[in-house]
């Protein structure tokens, strides 16, 4: 297993300043990389206190890029029907050269209705516009001159600058993958996967994983396929505060989804089946289900290191654990304590 | 007068790599803050060596104020018709925070044909869209809650996140204008200007100056109106040097510009009267004639703070004259000699 570090910023603008935020996730990422982390990532959401301290991955990882010298930096992820593919094609190549070539891009579908009605985007076009933005970036970054005629963008002949430092192109991750299906074609292209096991039942992630690997192995491409799987880490040597921690911190990720995905009252979207569901899901959530379902990770460093071994014999031991330390208006000092220790006492011991 | 320090990469990839190309220009930042220059800015161009390192100024900008404190960040300038307001707004915003407030916005139209092609933008919809950019990003900025119903967008009601620093909103710079109806019209609104000598002719320059002034003396906004003129700078103890590098590079940047400008053979629009000259003007280049017409610093400190008092004495001097050091592909040792004696000898001695 491979660690990585997560930023999903639910976080209410009264309980902490976005200057500090972005200090904080600064610091956060340096120490990272001294602890040994694989990558860094964030997401792109619009308008809520749930990601809103994130609308563009890019700008946040360049500046984290700029303090940083061996860490990778993964979009987690760039969102399809919000970005033109021409823009974000050049903007992650900047951000791949100002590395050196530490960019891991991935990219994601979307799924919230209020965002996509502030882009005036159909959400029936988003798994078009996903494909053609994966296909579009791809082409620009691979090929010294595209001439591009798709269903959504013609343009061309263009060769794209700056050119990535990574050949034939930086890594691509396909996001948050719900179904076999778009888990297989992953696999297919010979993609890497980004999945979150709070959203899926483990028998779902189980099957998705499996249809992933056997498509990316009977593919011929030659990369290692890698597969990142995200959760929210509270550690600590007193298990007690921990999942006091865990339960504050979970419940105001939930209040805030609740008002994010309350578009999805009274929606219903063949493209995305089940959705209609969320806010009834969300109002449901029970914390000592999730835990004990391993939706989160939380205890002391030998709770989550059993954690961590149940989640490799279900998922495979070939994953990159992608944690979030920060959840929330959490207090830094915390985050980075649960950081440390991580590093120390679970990463180290595996 | 002020100075700030102009990032303007017109540099053939074969003649220096894209990572390089932003290492030297971050050092070069970080020693203009050093320095005590007032801000860095930097562009947006796509698809070709004028301008093509930067397609994404916040990107880069991010990255330098990660690396730095004090000094301002400057886009020179966010292209209108290739980004998406509510998009750019946020991302402005993350930049504001992330420097703790240290941003200048510049906007501008573009003036490329092939770069509206590659964006599937008519170029007459430039203006428009130059003044829904500009007033729906104020908007978001200022207003807590904002609801669109413009020529190009309609959304809301939304909250940005995250809030900008600085308040009511970032300043914001309308870049490039070449009329003097343009420059009023900035004035009148409240906002402040980058002019590019480069491009007008002294007298047109100065008549743009006074409506801008003009107008603002008029207006009842608080600000100190801000002028940013953008000149390239050459910089020696040996005048020959100076001279002979000064004309190699303005050479290579007339030669890139005849590329990119090579769409406006042909093409005629009446949002962008005379640039159908364009073509004509490039080819007609004479260095010495610019340099006669102090379209370009070059030469000894001396000379150069005789070019400056000049230019104080056309356009007033309370200008922020923002110099490009790093032309083309300009060795990286030979730029930081000219930012250090421009300090030192130039911007001390004024």
């Amino acid at each position: 297993m491979d660690f990585g570090l997560n930023f999903f910023p639910v976080i209410d603008p009264a309980r902490k300043s976005a200057p500090e935020y972005y200090q904080e996730t600064i610091k956060l990422a340096v120490a990272a990389e001294s602890l040994g982390f694989e990558h860094v990532q964030t997401v792109e959401h619009y308008g809520s206190p749930y990601g809103g301290y994130c609308p563009d991955p890019v700008t946040l990882l360049s500046a984290i890029a700029a303090r940083t010298s061996r860490i990778r930096l993964t979009t987690g992820a760039v969102i399809a029907a919000f970005n033109h593919p021409l823009k974000t094609a050049a903007k992650l190549s900047m951000l791949d050269n100002l590395s050196q070539g530490r960019l891991d891009a991935g990219f994601g579908r979307g799924f919230l209705p209020d965002e996509f009605g502030l882009f005036q985007v159909p959400m029936a076009e988003s798994r078009a516009r996903f494909a053609e933005m994966v296909d579009v970036c791809t082409a620009l970054w691979s090929e010294d001159s595209v001439t591009w005629t798709g269903e959504f963008y013609r343009f061309g002949p263009v060769s794209l600058l700056p050119r990535p430092v990574q050949r034939p192109h930086p890594p691509v991750f396909v996001a948050s993958a719900t179904s076999a299906e778009s888990c297989a074609a992953a696999g297919k292209a010979g993609h890497h996967l980004q999945v979150v096991p709070s959203v899926t039942s483990r028998e779902q992630l189980r099957e998705m994983l499996t249809a992933y690997r056997e498509a990316r192995a009977a593919s011929d491409h030659p990369s290692r396929p890698r597969i990142q799987i995200k959760y929210t880490c509270y550690l600590s040597e007193n298990r007690a505060e921990a999942l006091e921690t865990a339960e504050r911190f979970e419940r105001n990720y939930v209040d805030h989804m609740a008002g994010a995905v309350a578009g999805w009252a009274g929606t219903r979207s063949g493209q995305y089946p089940g959705y209609e569901k969320f806010v009834d899901k969300v109002r449901g959530y029970d914390f000592d289900a999730a835990l004990a379902a391993t939706k989160v990770l939380a205890g002391t460093p030998a709770e989550v290191r059993d954690q961590l071994a149940a989640i490799a014999g279900w998922y495979g031991d070939d994953l990159t654990v992608s944690i979030q330390v920060s959840p929330g208006h959490m207090p830094y000092e915390q985050s980075e304590r649960t950081l440390r220790l991580f590093a120390d006492q679970v990463m180290g011991e595996i």
